[in-house]
């Protein structure tokens, strides 16, 4: 029991220090902000709420793996600073990729609430109703706010570059870190044409390309960024880092396609969205690759992507896509990806981390939402 | 005669030397992109013919300020090389900021070719047609197009602060420079903001916020940024450069308000554009700003900012622009501006830079388009 009290404690320490090096980050720059004006100023504002409302996934999984790394000797506090700085800027940067996917997805909420848009949006329309301007023009609500999302996410991408080309390090590391950075931009913003490719109807829809769209659009930034990010800060071995990699990739992939079966299949009392919207939206995952390939996929197509799908055709298409078995076939799917994970737990990775891993996997099981 | 010969050589040369700098930084990551795929790949190919087609003002700009700052003795080749490739990251910034504005803006066309977003849409049309795809929705080529604008941008503004982190320069030293793009950042995106809020209607178009956007979306890393850059990396007293931010920030507001003349009043056969353009997209310009304090804006409103205006109606609101005095009213803000930029010509900025800005601030004379 001592040792889950302890790593309770250790979590919210570590939630704490996160939160704190995000604040500053983000209050540094909110006060500046007010030499522009009140719009400008709001930006940062709703910025700041949204970024620290955040569970802080990805900078749990750096300081945890650093701090394992480092099991048989603390870090430099010093040194430790500087990871939680990285780690902090890794969460600016999940933020900026949120931001401009709403502004793509044309989202305005985001976990039932509103996002920086919705709110923008709602605010707006009070502005136009209340101040002294000639009034806002017909659908310009939506495009300020929208303008708002674009314009807020390149600050955020600003700022994560920023903590990382400020990090207190060794030039060299400090290179291979941007290195880095730069990857995981490359291989996240790959993977978010894919996704809009497929679902505009520009690129096939074939499980290949879905599967390689999942990989780079989550499991880059989400895993392998912060598991590569820890070994580069602690001076692992680059056996060690790619090794974390490789199982963080494959873990990544599980959490994916456990996402889409859960919106498909999983119960919206326990997920709270909406249990249709990947059906509506026409939503190109795993589930529909196989589905278009059995006899069941004319029965389905006429529904798929149709935003006015009613429940009972909604309850229809989900009971054909279990019954051809793409359900069972992307469960499948996640075995191999947590086979292949478990494959990478060798010597190699030092025993302490195999347990944050390990500790991370556990949350796949039973999952609702 | 000589002088001009060695002038017009040395630009020639340093034209050679950004281009250079600039294929490497686009080819290294066009080459990369092409594991991703070809659509990924895509973006890079059309961002290297975009940025390679341009005239390189802000480049041109630091690289013969730092050079004139080094008049007495030429700078260390290296150095000069950090230089280079620090004007040539101002190139891709200045891509970055012109690619999220076109989406904003809804762009297609730029200087009478399409865009990168221009390109990607004729280009989903031809894809739409001939691949294995189911083919692309309705109105979804549009949006393919913008999200590949909203995407290249962000990888052009992550670029730019990589050459910016990794500028072979003492720490402190890129410190500043990083603090000098934070800056740019921040107010050319408020200034943006304040852009479209005026467009919107959602901030009220008084003559100060109008010359404060101005200032913020254009002169700060137009002018601003090159001669900071500049006067930082040539190792310039501060005075030194505060005074050349000065004085690049009153000669950017003179551009940006010649170019709204020029819009307006300007002959289309030299500047090629759509003469009645800002009126019919409802432009908030210092020229608008004056009218509507005149006895004429009744006969003006009805015509302001409407898509379909004719040429007769556009050349009735032309006359009366010129009429109410708005016309005489920016040209004497034009030279208000001057005059504050001659100011700022004393002896705390040496000769050979003057010289510099003196040119440039002659092809503001006569200029057509």
């Amino acid at each position: 029991m001592t040792i889950t009290s302890n790593a309770v404690r250790g979590r919210t320490d570590l939630c704490t220090a996160i939160e704190n090096e995000l604040s500053g980050l983000i209050d540094k720059r909110a006060s500046a902000a007010t030499a522009y004006g009140a719009d400008f100023a709001r930006l940062w504002a709703l910025a700041g709420q949204n970024v620290l409302g955040g569970k802080f996934v990805r900078p749990l999984l750096l300081m945890e793996t650093y701090d394992a790394l480092h099991k048989h000797g603390p870090a430099e506090p010093h040194q430790r600073e500087t990871a939680i700085s990285i780690a902090a800027a890794i969460e600016l940067l999940h933020y900026a990729f949120l931001l401009h996917d709403d502004v793509i997805d044309g989202d305005l909420v985001r976990r039932g609430h509103p996002n920086l848009i919705g709110s923008l949006l709602a605010e707006a329309g009070e502005t136009a109703r209340t101040d002294g301007a000639d009034g806002a023009r017909a659908g310009s609500g939506l495009h300020w706010a929208q303008t708002g999302g674009i314009l807020m996410g390149d600050m955020l991408l600003a700022a994560t570059h920023q903590a990382f080309a400020r990090a207190e390090l060794p030039h060299e590391l400090r290179l291979r870190l941007l290195d880095l950075l730069e990857h995981t931009i490359n291989e996240t913003v790959a993977g978010e044409q894919l996704d809009v490719g497929l679902g505009d109807g520009i690129i096939a829809p074939d499980l290949q390309t879905i599967l390689m769209m999942c990989g780079y659009k989550t499991a880059t930034y989400t895993f392998e960024l912060p598991l590569r990010a820890a070994a580069t800060l602690a001076g692992a071995d680059f056996a060690v880092e790619n090794a974390l990699a490789t199982a963080g990739r494959h873990l990544g992939l599980a959490f994916q396609l456990q996402d889409d079966l859960l919106s498909t299949f999983g119960d919206p009392r326990r997920h709270g969205k909406d249990p249709f919207s990947d059906l509506r939206e026409g939503k190109e995952t795993a589930i529909i690759a196989h589905a278009r390939t059995t006899t069941v996929w004319p029965d389905i197509e006429p529904f798929f992507g149709r935003p006015e799908l009613s429940v009972g055709d909604g309850e229809h298409v989900r009971r054909h896509l279990s019954d051809c078995g793409a359900e069972v076939f992307v469960q499948g799917l996640i075995e191999e990806q947590l086979q292949a994970f478990n494959n990478q737990l060798t010597s190699t990775i030092p025993a302490s981390v195999r347990n944050v891993l390990l500790d991370l996997a556990g949350q796949l099981e039973g999952r609702q939402s």
